[in-house]
């Protein structure tokens, strides 16, 4: 579909988000390293490989259970980095604040994104500071880009998904997105439900020191896991068959899901990861998963198979099988 | 002057501005890379150093004389980059758009980035597209951020500039705010003013290869030639001496600054530097900007002097001398 004006659509992380870059923006800045489309920039500087990621961050509202759009900002630039295998070194924060925001907000805001900068050991090292007149922008929004190193032995990419590596992910679905909601609505519920916003750097470091073999690292941020494996299957032209029992989604948010008519499988997530690994060092990588605090629910939720390249299968617990596809419209807009 | 709530003065890029900086910001994201307030954050990564830069667009009018918010955005952040003595390498691209936006535009915005990359010889390599419900976002904004390589010679900074120094212009001055004012008001005037936005990082190379000891560069966008003269005056704990008849402006521009009462020493460029060097280098570094197209009109403006350190003092043309402060309040939000 082509429309001639933008459209939330445009901004789900979904299908017709890529869309708008692979028929847009791929043509007009035509190079090779954008091309591949990784959360992050993988750059050559004199035979040392950076890491280089950016992300904007426009959640509303901006403070949430679990956190708020500070320590989100962090992570997820973290985050990318982390997904490209690289250790996230130095981050960049640029600020969009409206006119009449109460400084208290802002003070607490950059304290979330000092802490969370520590916990996952970046320093923030340049920035900016626009301010807009009333009107000219929702409160705040934050954009972090970010710089790491990726050592000389890992090479992973959504493009490196083989056929018979396991599918593993960190932990529970649908946090964040859940979190988001329930806040915008002004709904509540007895059941403590919180963002999972967290850096995933150390989780990485781990499962890279267990010495196994890992092809593929992505968070499954905006358009959720659905999207994600999608986008792997395609990058890497593979099959996917997932086993939707294995994937561990709290109650309290499962039920959230159900009554406003969500699929989890759509939903943000802002602290987990899916890695894509060789059969044989699955369990080693796993074991280093659980050990970690981030990956404490890691399991094996299914497999790249031969059929039907760049479709993900999903088994249903009753047996049957369906096509998981890209989410097409926009579930959620500004969840992140 | 503590306030409660954000004000336009706090993103003039001028005293407010810096002020919250260094009460609210350096405090809490404590680090010596980031204390430096340069334009960019020099990092060393294994004994290598890069410069690492970042800022947001978000000016109003998008389409103006002489450019739009996408080649602005572009020639900004290599210009962020080229002022750290930096080669210009990768950018990123976060584009935040209002739902509605004209797909048209967008497509003129990014043609115009891809032009400005062109012409300064970097690669757009990784992005982020967020979209906003309408009125969360006036229109389209725009954060890039940057990543060079800085030549093992070249060291410069804010910190650098010494007594008997000269201080050097690259052109006339108030050429994008004056342009950006005149669309924002829809006036018109015979002559013709334009923007000055262009990447300068083939001029700082050409300055570099002279063999000229350049202590300082730093390009005058918000807050304009006064407020980054004292930038530097304080940085480097030193005084300057500027002569007012010295400082190149077109007479259109003038002209309009009169007209509505702004002092063009505050009004921003975008394709002009100012370059702080050794007394007996300067005029081989002169040579070498009059001979390339962005420093055609190049000139000394003035010296380092040793008296009333941190304060710049501007002789005017019957004799006199002022102090020429950093600019207190915002003149023209969203300039850039």
């Amino acid at each position: 579909m082509k429309t001639e004006r933008i459209l939330l659509d445009h901004g789900s992380g979904g299908k017709i988000s890529h869309r708008l870059v692979a028929d847009t923006m791929l043509p007009i800045f035509d190079n090779a390293i954008l091309a591949r489309l990784d959360d992050g920039a993988v750059l050559d500087i004199d035979g040392r490989r950076l890491a280089f990621s950016t992300d904007t961050y426009t959640v509303d509202p901006i403070f949430f259970p679990g956190g708020n759009i500070g320590d989100l900002a962090v992570n997820g630039t973290v985050n990318d980095l982390a997904m490209c295998g690289a250790t996230p070194l130095f981050l960049s924060v640029a600020l969009i604040i409206e006119e009449g925001f109460a400084m208290s907000d802002l003070d607490r805001v950059l304290r979330a994104m000092r802490h969370a900068a520590l916990e996952a050991g970046v320093q923030i090292v340049t920035g900016d500071t626009k301010v807009v007149p009333k009107g000219a922008v929702d409160k705040i929004f934050i954009n972090t880009s970010g710089v790491g190193t990726i050592p000389a032995r890992v090479d992973v990419s959504g493009h490196h998904a083989r056929l018979g590596d396991r599918i593993l992910l960190s932990g529970s679905i649908a946090d964040h997105g859940v979190t988001v909601l329930i806040q915008r609505e002004g709904l509540s519920f007895d059941a403590p439900i919180e963002s999972d916003s967290a850096s995933l750097n150390r989780l990485v470091d781990a499962m890279l020191a267990s010495g196994g073999e890992i092809h593929t690292l992505r968070d499954p941020t905006r358009g959720g896991l659905g999207t994600t494996l999608n986008e792997i299957a395609l990058q890497s032209g593979v099959g996917m068959s997932i086993e939707q029992e294995r994937i561990p989604i709290k109650d309290a948010v499962a039920g959230v899901c159900e009554l406003l008519g969500f699929d989890p499988m759509y939903v943000a997530n802002e602290g987990k990861l899916i890695a894509i690994v060789a059969p044989q060092t699955a369990p080693q990588i796993l074991t280093a998963m659980k050990n970690d605090p981030h990956g404490r629910e890691a399991c094996i939720i299914g497999e790249v198979v031969a059929e039907h390249p760049g479709t993900v299968f999903l088994k249903t617990p009753i047996g049957g099988s369906r096509i998981l596809d890209m989410l097409t419209g926009e579930q959620l807009p500004r969840i992140c």
